[in-house]
């Protein structure tokens, strides 16, 4: 049906909540529960849109789950994407959000891609916000300093046209889960996590292509990855280090960006060296956005921030020539986590050659500076504080 | 949990059935309702699926939305692929698969590239038919022979890790849609359809790439399709003609394999040429194969079948030079329906140049063909005929 008025815009001042009766036990911090990863916090956050209608009014109610029809066009077409968002549990007692911006923008951005509507990204950090009022005293405890929640919004189109359509309606809904630490973490009865081990693509699998959607958080991109990442797995690599071209340039690393410090041949400098966004094959991480940003304001030294596309044969020759430094993954999911090796060809590439002071090594000082921001050791314009509800008296 | 004992396989003969209590109106042919192709039959079959498990009983159930986390990974990480079939009520009144084997065999390669579980292709089958006994005789009316059901058997994965893991869960579910005849209606308001007008695709949206899953039916493929289609609908075209790689290789249209029936200049030789399966870009369509193996057979006299990759400049150069003999594109959705033009750069090329007589056009031959065994004119190992429950008698 259209209607003669304009369609209604998403507006977070009219959010309704419901409240949960039932409170689900918070996963111990290392526990099995937190690593399996599928318990979520006690309330979501759930708006309507149609295409004729616009959005309706947003609600927070009690954790549970959806109601699609077998027909809907997210479990058909893969019309959907999300987000991947930390709240942080600061060392001042406080809740932050990094960035959050940055995650709403590209949200719009990956929904456009496969042609869901824009959210306006002030609105949802709103709603984010009023999620994490309720759910972060409970979910990150005052006393556990240093501890955080994921936050996953998605869009989905729920419309059930079985013929290839635009959707006509979709669903944005907000969760939270309680995640492992994947940059320090391993799961229990694993040995300790130091570092990635990355096994470099072969050409019979690529991730992403130019002209498809490689940048966009698209449901698109994970599904069909997690073949060669099984395969990885299976043959005892952590991620997929995923190649593309015949020159075989370096892109993403699992569903991280990748960065390599690298000594220049021709200059003798140092370079953290990252693919470009150009080609729209990479996601335009906000980890990544950050760490650029910060290695360009010199918080590593004297280091050059270089955007362009790397071969593995690059690398490799890198490596042999005792040029590559360090390497690392950057990402929401894996924070900054260091890379210890490449396998390209059957050969293992160490990429560990920097300081012999690991706190001193770049992935290490940027990890710290993005991680004091977070948990609000330091003032910045990028930790956004959360406000909570009053946490109810405990029983005495 | 890991049991002792091997996962359950797929069983058809398991299959319990709980009758729906209320009738949904059938549409009738070309009717709104028809052509919003959102109204499913009665019943539905689902089978959940687990890793340690296998495959639990499958059921048949009155349709109904689905119950789904929405950590789910097929909201999420689009790990969901489908069949796209027709059930048809023939003109000797018994309803008959088409090359059923095929599609079931499909659905578990495609489930291979998002690591979805196999699915035996009997049992599939054996399911399909225990749903059309059910609901055929109701939705596809004895008194109208000629009409088909659009079946939609689904898998998709449904663990609520929110980590990018391999699916540990699934749902398998079929339901059935009643469509209109893309091939030959039009929806209500809209000019009659004789064919297709398609827009080659522009270098910036690239439908599929070697390495990645454009030949797995995969919702990957589809909601990343929509902006360029829909692009295209808004400049009046029905279809995108997808190109691949510099030299505008052509691929598919829309969600149909393409054809194009070329004189040769070498030869002078009347050629049916469509793109090969060999890298993997394109669907192998069970239209598609059908159609290749009648024209092999020579229902459609003195054409050689080329299965080979040509570029939209060589299908131009043919055009200019007056060797366009026609073009269609084949597939489940579309049947056979002839192109009529394409826009290349700007230009509009015009592709129907056959026998005066649109009857004894070449798509029209293999349609009638393909239509004849699908309707019971004449008997053939490709159409599948399905068992239907006795219609209740009418009340007096």
């Amino acid at each position: 049906m259209s209607t003669l008025s304009a369609p209604a815009v998403l507006d977070a001042s009219k959010l309704t909540i419901t409240h949960s009766t039932v409170q689900c036990p918070v996963p111990a911090l290392g526990s099995p529960e937190q690593w399996a990863q599928n318990v979520c916090s006690d309330h979501m956050v759930q708006c309507q849109w149609s295409v004729s209608g616009g959005w309706e009014t947003p609600e927070i109610v009690p954790f549970g789950n959806l109601s699609l029809s077998p027909a809907a066009s997210c479990l058909n077409y893969a019309t959907q994407c999300f987000e991947g968002m930390k709240a942080y549990r600061g060392f001042d007692g406080k809740v932050r959000l990094f960035r959050p911006d940055c995650n709403a923008r590209r949200l719009s951005s990956s929904a456009q891609r496969v042609c869901l509507p824009a959210v306006d990204d002030k609105e949802l950090v709103a709603l984010i916000k009023a999620l994490l009022k309720i759910d972060a005293p409970r979910w990150l405890p005052k006393e556990e300093p240093g501890r955080f929640l994921y936050i996953r919004p998605s869009l989905i189109g729920t419309g059930s046209q079985m013929g290839v359509q635009l959707p006509t309606s979709a669903l944005l809904y907000i969760i939270t889960v309680p995640w492992p630490d994947f940059s320090k973490e391993s799961p229990p009865g694993s040995p300790p996590r130091t570092g990635l081990r990355l096994l470099a693509s072969q050409g019979d699998t690529i991730r992403a292509w130019p002209g498809g959607f490689g940048h966009a958080k698209v449901g698109a991109n994970y599904g069909t990855s997690l073949g060669a990442h099984g395969e990885a797995q299976r043959k005892g690599f952590d991620q997929v280090l995923w190649l593309f071209g015949d020159d075989g340039r370096v892109t993403e690393a699992g569903a991280s960006n990748f960065m390599a410090v690298v000594r220049s041949r021709e200059t003798g400098r140092t370079e953290l060296v990252t693919a470009p966004l150009t080609d729209k094959l990479i996601l335009d991480g906000v980890t990544r956005r950050s760490v650029l940003e910060l290695a360009r304001k010199g918080v590593v030294g004297e280091v050059e921030v270089v955007e362009r596309y790397f071969t593995m044969s690059e690398l490799e020759e890198a490596w042999e020539e005792g040029r590559v430094v360090e390497a690392f993954v950057c990402g929401t999911a894996f924070f900054i986590t260091p890379v210890l090796s490449i396998n390209f060809k059957g050969r293992d590439l160490d990429m560990q050659h920097g300081d012999a002071d690991p706190a001193k090594r770049i992935a290490s000082i940027l990890a710290s500076w993005l991680g004091n921001i977070q948990y609000g050791v330091i003032d910045h314009e990028w930790g956004v504080v959360v406000e909570e509800e009053e946490e109810e008296e405990e029983e005495a």
